[in-house]
């Protein structure tokens, strides 16, 4: 099995690290992941710059290509050019992370990693976002990266719907300590978020983000609840963001003409 | 009526000069937008840096805000904190664009614009993003922008659905060629684009994207059908990215433990 490893964290990260080592136990693993960080970055491309490809190196078992872009240019790079250029395979699947934090609910549409996956089912390979809800600077990795190794051949082996991709949210918790897993829909919660100003060493204001997540889901069936219960999450999600019950409603009683 | 206006193609940009001047006519417009061009950068948001917010005047009679982050970044910046502090409204409406190009089918995932009223739907403001679909360097915005006109207060008045926004897409043609209104949905046309690999002038490889698009679809109730009809395309969609569909067939036929 032919396996893209990306991320929005970066190529340095340790969520990447600890996913690529897992994953090269059943595979052939090639990297290509952001040079720098790039969370929050959601579906953005890179279109007004070109982009640098270097070779990474660390600890002597890992090797990657790191881009100078985010984690979509990443994968469309390697599907629509590099791979081909470099005699490196199709990848049967990609798999995208281990991201440090949460992506659920409002999360899938900021996410870097996320649509890195995204990215990949455009171009129509099967992927998945991998992702650990712990914001704890030392996190454990390993009970995700164990995940993702038995859980990408059964992905590859049982397809997905073309346009659809997994987001896969992993408790911060032990191996022994799992419920399960859930399938489940992208819940409502939310960030109560607002940008603090302050005053630069010149007195000039600037801005910046900060805020916490309200979870705001009871129903079981809601990627945030099954984290809670210790259950990792598994959401089929799409790119058709059509809303078609407002979209008949609309044809009915709206105007047409302005 | 309050609205707020903002952009991805940055302030100083012909289409958001053109929908301020139009919406001028019937409310008061308070404009929040980047100060360089931020195509393509989907819903990124600004968290590793702060942001910086400096005065922008144009012509004598265009005044904003310009924002050193991306359209989202604009959005929540102003709902969130900037707004209030200024003591100045609350928005009826957020109308992101005008849009220098389509955003239709794919390039609603990879669009500024689009993300822009993404986010103030997040936060609970009705919004639509407004697209021209010509990339002439010297496109006339006044056929959208009089519709943009027409079209905000009808959507304060009928209201959108939690979670909903329009996404509008003009076709390139006079006023009096419009053959209508299509409430139309998100279609499969896609890019078919690849990494032209070049050399600097210390030969050294780069890669830049560039691509053309491709028009997949043949339904009349599709985006890019609807404009090559010359008829407006008002698509609503939303960020529930759940493919119920699937969901459904996973919780039966997929394994539930691994």
């Amino acid at each position: 099995m032919n396996i893209l490893v990306t991320n929005d964290d970066g190529i340095n990260s340790a969520g990447i690290y600890a996913l690529v080592m897992a994953l090269k136990e059943i595979g052939n693993v090639i990297v290509m992941a952001p040079l720098g960080e790039q969370s929050a970055v959601g579906h953005a491309l890179t279109v007004s710059l070109p982009l640098r490809v270097t070779e990474f190196h660390k600890d002597g078992d890992f090797f990657g290509f790191a881009v100078s872009g985010t984690p979509a240019d990443c994968v469309k790079l390697a599907l629509r050019t590099f791979l081909a250029e470099k005699d490196l395979p199709i990848p049967d699947i990609v798999v995208s992370g281990i991201n440090h934090g949460r992506n659920t609910a409002v999360n899938v549409i900021y996410s870097g990693t996320v649509s890195a996956a995204t990215e990949a089912t455009v171009l129509d390979v099967p992927a998945f976002a991998i992702s650990l809800t712990s914001y704890h600077p030392k996190a454990d990795f390993s009970v995700a990266a164990n995940f993702a190794k038995r859980f990408a051949p059964y992905v590859v082996k049982s397809g997905l719907p073309k346009g659809t991709l997994l987001n896969v949210n992993i408790p911060a918790c032990k191996e022994d300590e799992l419920e399960g897993i859930s399938y489940t829909r992208q819940g409502k919660s939310y960030w109560d978020d607002m940008f603090e100003r302050r005053l630069d060493p010149q007195e000039r204001p600037y801005y910046w983000l900060k805020g916490h997540y309200i979870l705001e889901d009871k129903d079981e069936d809601i990627d945030d609840i099954a984290i809670r219960q210790n259950k990792i999450s598994i959401s089929p999600i799409h790119y058709d963001l059509t809303n078609y019950e407002f979209l008949d409603e609309m044809r009915k009683g709206w105007k047409k003409d302005f």
